[in-house]
């Protein structure tokens, strides 16, 4: 799989793309990730890539130009399945999304960045608008950071114990069991007990209840 | 205001908290922002903070006692409005929660990493969880830097512009309208006339209805 990201702000991906899990995927060669900097697709002398918006007083948009010429030079060297715009208007990113964009052979993801882009890159060059949710960020960076996480650590082998992905949040609809660990006992706080009887079908069918009642009283929407 | 983000994996903040608005607010002291290495917090000479969970196969926990001692010692040295975890199974962060939040004096961000945090810290030491969406990622450590960049963008002078936020999606429950630069014509391709009219009201009035419309077309539910 190959994840292309085209931004004004490439520094901002600098530690989310090079840590842990999706560090890695790509060291382990499972992903290829490759971010762009848009300002390198300019012909500004000053490396502009934004300008006013028509009709405001206040904010920069990003131009058309530079990233037409991105996703072109991108899209001449190999096919790709969506390039996606996040953006608070698009559609709301979740693990369903995730497990199918994991599918994906090569993915470019658009960063907007300041009060948005030239609103013509929406209607003609992008495939797909996902939101992280409803709130409003500087840029897209972090967005796309996270969904990249969510996406690599779906692949096949990226997490090195299949069974903790499986047992995720998300996966089978249900909120995860509540988790424990040593010691048993702290500040007179005690781990249930059932946990540390050793009888592990006991504990599969506790862990199971306690995912459908936290399901139940936090997300019932889920069910 | 003052934000501590308590973290097993530091390294993942670094860029997010450095770059653009986030940083342009530090450096203008309108935010500290102080990130802890979970690992100063342990007794343990290997400096390991996770442990295997009780009743599971599978994944790494984190134990109660480094985050009860970062906590603890935070508590100490001045008043928290929030000790805030980030986790899938918490309330979904939205606009409204970042205005509240940007009100707040102090704010502990506790980032979740493997498969999460020993569950007695979640009963004993959090006053709040809040999550970003609905799908699994490495950890909280980008959630938290998500939450941060938005609370952070909503203290007075922390963008340049203020009549640029106010006309970001959601501050009115709308959409925002969309929005172009130059050039006015790009591969055939126009921006709307009234846009380049010079008539600043009827421009105001367009930017409106066409902020309704999108609202009504994509997000329905906000109206």
């Amino acid at each position: 799989m190959r994840i292309d990201i085209i931004t004004a702000v490439p520094e901002l991906l600098e530690s989310p793309l090079n840590q842990s899990i999706v560090k890695r995927a790509r060291d382990k060669n499972l992903v290829e990730i490759v971010v762009h900097n848009l300002r390198d697709y300019t012909n500004d002398k000053h490396r502009r890539v934004d300008d006013y918006a028509f009709g405001f007083s206040a904010g920069m948009v990003l131009q058309i130009e530079p990233i037409d010429r991105a996703i072109s030079a991108l899209k001449a060297a190999r096919k790709y399945d969506e390039v996606i715009y996040t953006s608070p208007d698009g559609v709301v990113f979740n693990q369903k999304i995730a497990n199918t964009l994991s599918l994906c052979d090569n993915l470019i993801f658009l960063c907007g960045h300041y009060k948005g882009i030239d609103h013509r890159v929406r209607e003609h060059l992008i495939t797909k608008e996902l939101s992280i949710g409803d709130f409003v960020l500087t840029g897209g960076e972090l967005p796309a950071a996270i969904m990249v996480d969510a996406i690599v650590r779906l692949i096949p082998s990226a997490i090195g114990d299949e069974q903790s992905a499986l047992s995720d949040s998300f996966q089978d609809n249900l909120l995860a069991p509540p988790v424990y660990t040593r010691p048993a006992t702290y500040n007179g706080w005690t781990v249930p007990e059932i946990l540390l009887s050793g009888h592990q079908a006991k504990i599969d069918e506790w862990n199971h209840e306690q995912a459908i009642e936290r399901t139940k009283m936090l997300r019932p929407d889920l069910l």
